[in-house]
């Protein structure tokens, strides 16, 4: 590689430690904050690394890695767009597009087109590595959820029936054994809500 | 893959969410605070996707990258060993391989093997892949406290000798090009920094 390509690599690297200060709604297990794009990027590929084996279809687990570690790096321009509380997808969608072509722009060409190929398929969603990784990337928040006791479930008054089509549509899709636990997990925590309201 | 398994599976990946929580002694670019081990392991894993071309013997990626995304999950028990201020060696390796023992115990047997494999193969750093994940795991600091006019170096009066061996001795034997590159950056630092000492 050419000296200019490794001034473009590290403009690049350097560009996206901003990540580190894009605030996603998730707590951390300990709600002690909310987490960062940076923190959840790495641990979805943990994620990924110890899980992929529960994917519906076959993947490559290092592909599904490597897309979870560049999933998030649009948030860097356009920002987090939280779950429950988002505005018009084609908006976000647009800003993400803009975003990717002057981040990934940042890279030398071949990796360029690598990432920008790589991160379009995270975004489709079609392929079975992106499948897989779209399930990793709700299942960590709901996990967060749960372990805190509500998260941003609580935070938005979100409902069984909102959980269900926002988590479950693409967690079962892509892998059912984790969708199962989640809805045991799911069902326990609003019948408990369900209690709590009832003895207000 | 057995219920008993995933279980296993989900306790390791909800303790090691501590790591979000273990500060190291390396600035956020923008200086705004220091980093977290968990943010490190994610950044220090994207330099290894786009720049594992420069190790000094060819590595798989693959495995450079999971071990990255592992290497510092130990620091959930044993804490940060900061480079500059560090106590001990030995000390602190008994205490990580504590941690490894019990946070990689956690896992269901067959995984708890591959996990421990690949940290003791980082901090043995005799493989090439490992060499090249070590190289990382210097370099990224370096990045940072050159972009941030002194970082560590600064807070700890840190000499152009000890950066070069702190750093060089790992950086140079398994990337040389990036090492030239970091010399002349030291180097420059090192001259200003000379200049305002005279100065004062």
């Amino acid at each position: 590689m050419s000296s200019d390509d490794l001034d473009r690599q590290l403009s690049f690297l350097r560009e996206v430690d901003q990540l580190k200060g894009v605030i996603r709604q998730s707590p951390l297990l300990d709600r002690s904050r909310k987490e960062n794009s940076a923190e959840h990027s790495w641990h979805v590929a943990l994620y990924a690394m110890l899980l992929h084996k529960y994917a519906a279809a076959p993947v490559d687990a290092s592909r599904v890695i490597q897309m979870l570690l560049i999933h998030d790096i649009v948030e860097v321009d356009a920002g987090d767009h939280p779950l429950h509380l988002s505005g018009p997808d084609s908006q976000q969608a647009d800003l993400e597009s803009q975003a990717a072509e002057r981040l990934f722009g940042l890279l030398p060409a071949e990796q360029q087109g690598e990432m920008l190929a790589l991160w379009g398929e995270f975004e489709a969603g079609e392929s079975d590595d992106a499948k897989f990784a779209k399930v990793l990337d709700r299942f960590q928040p709901l996990v967060a959820n749960v372990v805190t006791g509500g998260g941003t479930w609580a935070e938005n008054g979100v409902t069984l029936e909102q959980v269900k089509v926002r988590y479950g549509t693409t967690i079962q899709r892509g892998a059912p054994e984790l969708w199962r636990l989640c809805e045991q997990w799911i069902e326990e925590y609003f019948s408990r809500e369900g209690r709590v309201e009832r003895d207000d």
